[in-house]
């Protein structure tokens, strides 16, 4: 396989997993926090097992000019919500830990605000050299699979669906 | 059928639809934003087909207290980027539009920014009396399909995504 395909219900039944394992390790999440965009989703499915708010925040890696940039930049923080942030228990929710930069720049933006504590959940970790780190101060850290450092196609990436699936299935065969 | 149920491919299906009906009504989007959490995953999906930045506003039905209230409370909002919709034409996403409250409370606030337009698409618009109305601003209001004042089951809500699946080919058949 030149990739990995996954189709919803895979997402499903991974994010179904995850929150178990986080229940399963004793983290009470109070407020689950979603990286935008590829986090939007697995976050809300997640909140079907774990019923807690969902905050969103935005990190994009092209300047105010649309030039790329090589590092993460805000394009939405969660300025009002922050203050709720002091004394809580945060799961920070993204689709994949690639070069685990984006990772470690949120959790140290959310550290700033004295949370009670952080853990992490991916769907998928590549299991490759970071060029992040994940702060000591995580509790846990959390993927769904580990995969090798190919391409993943997810399935809200899909011009078609029923393309999408029938090559995964296919895969799968 | 007691209430409606529908895959993620349904869903799927319904925002390529929406995403060429906007496309084809001539409105250029320059920016999503997304109503947390039910608007996560059709922005997240739209943002495949329309590929624009997602803003994401959380509102919320309780209060400080954790009373329930009638009326819609912002939980976030896009304080930071919220100068950048000066001039910006807008494409508001939600799941459903049911009371039409929140919809309505929402395009009122994005209002106050002076976009250029607002456009509004839901997945599902239910047929029946509304309590809140869209602003005549609203340059163009789409919705997925129009549905009966019945319950809505999305997979992301499922506990058991292969039940759900299950019953939901079961209503189709």
């Amino acid at each position: 396989m030149d990739k990995y395909r996954f189709t919803y219900q895979d997402i499903h039944r991974t994010v179904r997993d995850l929150a178990r394992r986080i229940v399963a390790a004793g983290y009470e999440t109070d407020v689950i926090v979603a990286i935008g965009s590829g986090g939007f989703i697995p976050a809300r499915m997640l909140r079907t097992f774990i019923n807690k708010p969902i905050l969103a925040v935005g990190i994009a890696y092209y300047d105010q000019h649309n030039q790329p940039t090589a590092n993460p930049r805000k394009v939405q923080w969660i300025e009002e919500a922050e203050r709720q942030l002091k004394g809580k228990r945060i799961l920070l929710v993204d689709e994949v830990d690639d070069s685990r930069v984006t990772l470690e720049y949120c959790v140290r933006e959310l550290l700033a605000h004295h949370p009670a504590s952080i853990a992490v959940a991916v769907l998928h970790n590549k299991l490759k050299e970071k060029r992040g780190a994940m702060p000591p101060e995580v509790a846990m850290y959390l993927s769904g699979l580990d995969i090798d450092d190919k391409w993943v196609a997810y399935p809200w990436d899909a011009q078609d669906i029923d393309e999408h699936d029938r090559a995964a299935a296919a895969d799968k065969a």
